[in-house]
This record gives structure tokens, sequence and C-alpha cells, in this order.
């Protein structure tokens, strides 16, 4: 039967595709159901063109710090030009051909999941077919911005991550409601692109409020100087946009309301479950599907069924759900001979996921924050230093700031987590990585010698204040 | 009495100042002689000045791949300035202040060894002082440039790293002896900064010889596109100079002769053990001292003679031998109380030591490369990947060219070595020298996840390609 395949992957963004990758690699064969584009939101409205936007930004920071050095005007029509040829123009034929080439079926159109192990397809051409898979069916339909129920927020059709990373003008005035990831990245990407009054609406206490609390002060600083104000504490009450497309006042309580050419609302992610048929194989709706750390549904019997990527709602970050993906089609793959290892396991997301803000100062963490990991009731001992102190960070430029934070495990004598807050930390970050998923210990990091002149220094730095 | 200390050392460069502060740390008092100024050659004539002239160079080559960005021209003068202020204008006061207040003794003046535990100086107002250690004389006195044979050569008083790092003038024209690091280093950042006529001599088949093949030729790469001259299996035969400070005429054998404003030596290092009195406790004056891996020197009797740094030949890097002060330091003083740790050992240098070579692309390397491995008996297979072809490599600029190369020790699954060769690798080093030194295994590291965007996503396409 033609239309029976051992795996069915719904999604095809970057987790699908792992899976496909992994699982016909494991001798199986795989059809793999999209609606929107083979590359999914990471590649054409989220990660890559936003990086696209912000790495002429962060380079100017980079430049404005070094004397000798001085740049001309931005050309913003350049880099919009960069980032759609970084999307491929929004065409996802290369990615189709290479799942072709995997080789696996690719298939046009919205998939529901309808009863244990089979998929019921509505093909774009409005078609229908249905798909039976002999081992698993994998969901990886990710996660879309979720949207605050405030009067008239949604009617004014606001800016989601989406649209600001496919922006093809910049607004002067942008208000964007959030302090995370997106609204940071974005609020300075635009900035940096000429929108001159940018403000972010913060209803909690400081950005990034995951991370280490001086993660967020320092970006805000920096904010500040480059005249990108964070208002926190701020609640939007009520959204008026009489013209499509036209001027948007935010009502904010006792605050006069702000006036702005766009809005771009950036309050968190909702697992992309709507319409995929959960309900009839008894699972709801809209919500998370659960997993175990083979990626293995928890809550669906017979254990047919596998979630990978924000769609599983372990950590919602690419990186995550390719790994994700790479462990769950190797499961399938062994399952399925009957052989699985016991090594297969997802471990990265237990430790804390690796993540990078591509704001000016950079932030990157690792692992746990202090505040975790003495939630999780570890016995623990901060460590800081001042990362501007470090001569590789001075050589990169002027007035360089920057703060690294080590969580050591007391008990154990490894690291919990590492945060790194300045410019061009970024590639630092692995090397944390490292030290927390392999559980080095704090004395063989200490022969583990940075070279000198790098950034890379507060490392030695943070272990001789730890008292090495 | 007044001249007596648990411990002096001889030469207040990094390493020399590492073993202080080690040592005091540990209980001892120490005094430590310098001639010259204390910070030593890195801090004032080699990585701190060049990383300045480098670092314009390197955002310049950065910013020349991003579309978007228009860089005006490089003001030299203002490199230059930084340069001077990354060098506290050659003054050391705030060194010694600093030695001052660890606390240890600052001695300002020649120190040489005059037997047993004893260091006779000639302090520089011509005083003449005799210091004797209660534990240990540590020698940390570094290399100088060795400048060859070369009929001429001596007489043209030529640039060596020292010269070309204080640079006040650009040549027009500078001609290069040498390949390696300071060669390549150099050559990039005077020709950056206005050197349009610069050629490297090279006596041998390529650039940067001691590490993997594909680093030099990547680094000749692009140097051609630059502009910058290497011409290979070149050797000096003669070099005139008539007036001091004038055109200099190199005679290259069956060549051309080829003329410069400048020249510059950079053809290795030798001992700074010259008038060192090493003769008086059996060692041959400007030979390396042989130390094992507590840094004691081995062929002194009674084992209070250590030696840190260059000055030891183990590996010619001022973050190497700032580590090996510390084992030192911690070595020194925990003998001295009897409680000596088996833990306090040189092992980095075992493992390869970590070493970037700031040129475009730079090159980063740890641990073996492969013919090192192969050499000394590993069972080796190397992992190759463009890292041009990694999405965060591509988001950093166009036409990025870049490479990475894991040596595995198949028999024990972990890293022997890796390089990275790319614009913008330098601080993904420390993530190799960690599974390097931690001798992390592969499938470990399989589950340290690298963030989407960034170059360090490499690491997943090297454990890919190996089979993970």
């Amino acid at each position: 039967m033609a239309d029976e395949f051992d795996v069915i992957v719904i999604g095809a963004g970057p987790a699908g595709e792992n899976v496909v990758d992994r699982a016909v690699r494991g001798g199986l064969t795989v059809a793999v159901v999209e609606e929107r584009l083979a590359g999914g939101e990471c590649s054409y409205w989220a990660c890559v063109p936003s990086k696209a936007l912000l790495r002429p930004i962060d380079l100017a920071g980079e430049v404005s710090r070094v004397p000798g050095l001085s740049l001309g005007e931005i050309d913003v029509a350049a880099v919009l030009a960069r980032r759609d040829e970084a999307v491929g123009r929004y065409d996802d034929s290369g990615q189709v051909r290479w799942i072709n080439s995997v080789p696996a079926e690719f298939v046009r159109g919205h998939g529901r999941i309808d009863g244990p192990k089979r998929v019921h397809v509505t093909t774009v051409e409005g078609g229908e077919r249905v798909l039976t898979a002999r081992q698993a069916v994998v969901l990886a339909t990710g996660s879309t911005a979720a949207v605050p129920p405030v009067p008239g927020l949604r009617e004014a059709n606001p800016w989601t991550s989406h649209e600001v990373t496919a922006a093809t003008a910049i607004p002067e005035r942008l208000a964007v409601v959030g302090g995370g990831v997106v609204a940071c990245e974005m609020a300075q990407a635009m900035h940096g692109l000429g929108a001159r009054q940018t403000t972010l609406l913060v209803r909690g206490g400081g950005l990034l409020a995951r991370m280490e609390p001086f993660a967020g002060e320092m970006v805000a600083d920096s904010f500040a100087e480059a005249g990108i104000e964070v208002r926190t504490h701020t609640d939007v009450a009520r959204v008026e946009r009489p013209e499509p497309g036209g001027k948007v006042t935010l009502h904010l309580g006792e605050e006069p309301p702000l006036e702005a050419d766009e809005l771009l609302v950036a309050t968190g992610r909702k697992p992309a479950t709507r319409d995929l048929g959960l309900a009839s194989v008894g699972l709801k709706d809209g919500d998370y599907v659960h997993v175990d750390d083979s990626l293995r549904a928890t809550e669906v019997p017979e254990g047919w069924l596998y979630a990978v990527g924000d769609v599983n709602g372990r950590t919602l970050l690419t990186h995550m759900g390719k790994y994700q993906a790479r462990i769950c089609g190797d499961v399938i793959a062994a399952r399925a001979r009957g052989d699985e290892l016991p090594a297969m396991r997802d471990l990265a997301d237990g430790y804390g996921a690796p993540q990078v803000v591509f704001t000016d100062p950079q932030v990157c963490a690792v692992g746990q924050t202090e505040e975790s990991a003495r939630e999780a009731g570890f016995r623990v001992r901060v460590v800081d230093y001042d990362i501007g102190s470090v001569t590789g960070a001075y050589l990169l430029g002027d007035g360089y700031r920057g703060r690294a934070r080590a969580v050591v495990d007391e008990d154990r004598k490894v690291l919990l987590g590492v945060t790194f807050v300045g410019p061009g930390v970024a590639e630092l970050l692995h090397s944390a990585t490292i030290a927390v998923t392999a559980e080095v210990p704090l004395d063989r990091l200490w022969h583990a010698v940075p070279s000198f002149p790098t950034v890379s220094e507060i490392w030695l730095r943070l272990l001789e204040t730890y008292g090495l």
C-alpha cells in the first residue's frame, strides 16, 4: 500500500527534518507532512531572518568601540535584501529537494491524526490522503506566537515574531509588548535599522526574566544608552488601531497612552496543536504533548506517538528541537529493530538548554540559574566576574562591559550553570555547554587553559575566584 | 636577614607574576627581579600590542563581508594610539604597584644565579644585592627573537616582534622573514595599516607549519586575495642596508633581490638564559632549562630550581607560561608545607597547548594535529567539515570560508585535537580545549547541544560526520 510508511512526521521544520533524516538512516521509510514551508518557522520567520537583521547592528556596535574605525550609515535596503537571501526568498524548493533526496516522501498539506498510527492529510490542492504508520507518528508542528487577550489587540493585527522578521519597511515608532528574547532582539534590530522611537512595554520588573537578573539589567542599560525605552511594570489595557496598518494607540492604565506606527507582540508562544486531531487519540487540542526522555508521548497507549521540538513544551529553541529529533529518529529506528540503546535519551533538556540572545551585549547561558539551582535543592555557590577586566575583552574595544556567572554544585564540584553577558560572547557558550553537560569537575577545568588574549580567559578568572 | 626570601623569581613577566601571586597565597615570602618592565614581553611587545593592532583589521574584514555596512578608511594614528594605551605607554608602575600589593618585593635589576639558592642582582642604579632563597628560585626570563645567521642581517638592525608591535610608523614596503604565527599576524597587521607591499619569505613549503596543513593554506589564500605576497621555499642569502633605517635589499639566491623599507625577522625564539649564571649550578648558558611536570629543573641537585614559561621550552605561549606558573607557585608552597598534592602537575602541555592566531581567517587549535597524533602512535580518525556550510557562519557574512578538523582517538573515543579556521572562531577554541583536556567521550559531547544559529554548530556537524 503506497500510503503506508514506517514513520509519519507532521511538520517539516528543523525538528521534523531531523527526525526524517535519522529515521531514514536507521532504515525506515518516512513521509513528512507540511502545510506551509519545509524548513519551518526557524528558517523563514524566526532564528535565521532575525540574526540576518541583527548581524549588521551587532557589528556596528563592535565597530563603535574600536578607535580608528568609522562606519557609514547602515544601508537598510541591503540588510533587508540579505535577510531575503537568508530565508531563500521564502521558497522551500531546496528543502523539499533535500527531503526527497534523504529519501523521504514530502506531502504538502494539513495533517491531522485520525486515530492510532493514522494521519489524514488535506492537501494544498484540496485533495485528501490517508497515511498510515507501521511504527510511529511524530508531531513536530512547533509553536505560534501567543497574543494576550487585551481588548483591541488582536483586531489591531499586530506584528509577531513572524511578521517583524519579515519586515519590508522599518516603522519610525515601534511599540514592543514583552521583554523576553524576541522582544529584546527585535527591539534592537528595528531600532538599529531606523525605528527611532522603540519602546518595550514589560509587565514584569525587567528584561529576560528567565535568565540571571544581571543579564536583563545589562541589556536594559545598553538599551537606555542607545535610546531604546524600556517601561517595566507596564500593562497594556487596550489597543486602538482605527485604520488597518495605520497608527496604533496603546492605553497603559495610569500612564498617558503610547502612539506608534507598528506594534510587535512578543509575549510568549503556544503549541501548534490546534486542529491536529489530538482528540482522536485522547489528547487535548491546543495543549503541549507531554513526552518522556525518548520523546514518546506519555499519555497515548501503545507508544506509537512521539513529539519533538516546541510542540512538546520541553524547551522552545530550534537547536533543542533538532537535538530531540535526532534522538527521536534514532529511538524509533532502534525500537523497530528491537535493539534500543538506553543511551538514546534526551539528557540535555534536563541540564538546562543553552541559549544565545543576540542583543548588544550578547547574552548566553546554559544550565541552571542561581535561583533555579537553589529551588532544585542543590547546595550552590555562585561565582561572578567582570568580563571587562579580562585583557582579551579590553582588546575587543573601548568600554567593554560584560559579566560572567558560574553556578557551582558544591557537593559534586561541577558546574550547574554558566551565564556570559558581553559583546562577542556567543561562541564562548559552547565551552560552558560542554562543561555543564559533561559534568567536568572544576579541578579538571583548571587544566583547560584559555588562550591569551581571548575573552575565554574569563574561565580562568571564574575558577581562580572560586578558589582554585 | 632582609635579603632572604622563601622564593626568588627572576623575571616579572606574566609567568613570573603568577608564581609570585600563587607562592604568596601559599604563605611564602617572595622577591621578584626584573631588568626591564614588570609585565614582561607579552604586555608590551607581543600579545597585547599585536592584538591591539590586529583588532581593527580583523573587524574591517568582518564588516567587508556584511552587506549594508561600509567602513571609512582606517585611522592609523588612532589605532597606534590605542596600542599605546594597551601597553600602558610602556610604563610598568601599575604592575609594580600590583606586585608590591600582593605583597612581594620588586627588585629592578639584572639577576644572575650565583650558586644554589642564591641570586646576585645588579640593580639598575649599578648597585649589587645578593638575595638568598629558603625554598626555591624560579626562572621566568622568557625568550627573545632568534635572528638567523644570514650575512648582513644582524647589521641591518631588523625588526623583530619586539619592534614591529611598537611601530610608530608603517613602512610602505615590508619584508617579513618567516611564516609562523608572528610573521603571519604582523604581516596582516602591517598590511592592513598601510604596508602596501608586504612580502613573506618562507623557507618551508607554507605558513603555520606546526598546525594542520589546511590552516596555513587558508591563511595563504586569504593573504593572496588581500595582496599580501607569500614566497615559499625562499632562502635569504644576504641582506644589505647601507643606511641605518634606510632601504633594505634582500638577496634571494636565484630570484631577483627584494627591496623593502623595513624588514621583520620572525623565525623563532631562543630562551633568555644568557648571562643568567646557569653555569654556576651546572647548566649551560643559552639553553632551555628542562623541567619535570612540577616545573622543577631536572638537572639541578636538591630540587631548589624551577623554570616556568618560555624559558623551559615546553610551549612558548603566554597562557601556558601563566598556567605553569600557577602550578609552580602552588607546588613550591605545598612542598614548603610538606603537603604536596599530586594533582599539582602540568598536564596541559602534554595534551598540546591551545593557540589562537589572529589572522583573517583566524586559526585556532588545541591538542594534537593528525600528523603528531599518528606519530605518537594513536589509532586516529580524522573528521573534517566546512564551517562555511554551518548556518551560523553564513549569517556572519557573505562568502564565509572556514574549516574544522577533529582528530579522534579511536581506541578511547575521545578527541586528541581540534583545529578551527575561519572568521570569528577564536572564542570557540575553549570548547575544544575543555573537550580535549577533560577527555570528554564523544558520546557525551553528543549531548552538548550547540546553540542555533552560532558557528558552534560546527560541533554537531563534526560529530554527525563522525557517525554519531
